[in-house]
Formats: C-alpha cells, sequence, structure tokens
C-alpha cells in the first residue's frame, strides 16, 4: 500500500516552485502525492491545521507535516 | 541521468524526521541523493551557503534551495 503525500499551496511563486522541484520528485511508486490548493479549496484548510500545518507551501508525508521555505500563512488564506 | 539533490542537515531532530520522511521519499531512479552532516563535514558549509541554503534541514534539488521547517541557521554551525 503507498504512503500518503499531500502537498498543500496556494498557488503563490514559491509554492510553485516547491511543487515543480521538490512536490515532483517524491517516488509515486512508494507514494499517493495528492496536489490540494488551499486558495481554491479553503474548505481543507482546517484538515490541514489539524495536521499541524501552519504556512504553504507544506508537504504531509505520511501525518508528518514538513513546511517548504514559505509562501503564505495558512491564516492569512481564510 | 539523474538530477542532482543534497540533503543538508546537522543531526538535530527536526534534521532526522526530515531525512527519515521527506529525503527518503525522493525518486532515486530520477535523482541522485547525497546526504550530507555539516555538523561533521563543515567543509561543506560554504557549498551550501553559495547554493542560497540560510538553514538546516533543508533539500538542494537541481540547484535550488528548499528549506524544510527549521532545525538551526547555518551561521549558527560554523
Amino acid at each position: 500500500m503507498k504512503v500518503k503525500a499531500v502537498f498543500y499551496h496556494a498557488g503563490c511563486p514559491v509554492c510553485v516552485a516547491a511543487e515543480t522541484n521538490l512536490a515532483k520528485a517524491i517516488d509515486t511508486s512508494r507514494y499517493d502525492v495528492e496536489i490540494v490548493h488551499l486558495g481554491k479549496d479553503s474548505t481543507r484548510i482546517s484538515e490541514a491545521e489539524s495536521a499541524g500545518i501552519k504556512s504553504v507551501p507544506a508537504l504531509l508525508l505520511d501525518g508528518s507535516p514538513f513546511h517548504i521555505n514559505f509562501g503564505a500563512n495558512l491564516a492569512d488564506l481564510k
């Protein structure tokens, strides 16, 4: 079974760079990668917050949050 | 030819978590991943700085620096 990976972003330049480089580098034979745009799908902000995500871009890997550089605070997307 | 990926860390708990989860998630069929411990190999700090890395853990993917959460400033490793 693949490990769940969720890449949360908000379409910002820092987010796009992280998606293009880092999210794309993940081994899709072992990880099931989902890309979530929190600016467009704000209903999922609370899910990201519950997982411990404070800013975007961020990658949730097997339940662990990893903030990648800094694009925007989650609080500012509401 | 594989893309070069360098994971810089300093053995801190945040670094270990990032290495265990994120660095290990990279597709090694497409990326050549090198793990560098800047605490043990301080001669490579200047290389990391030149690449735009400010803190560890960080991942340099195809020349682009991605800071992952925050463990320590590069300046504090000197």
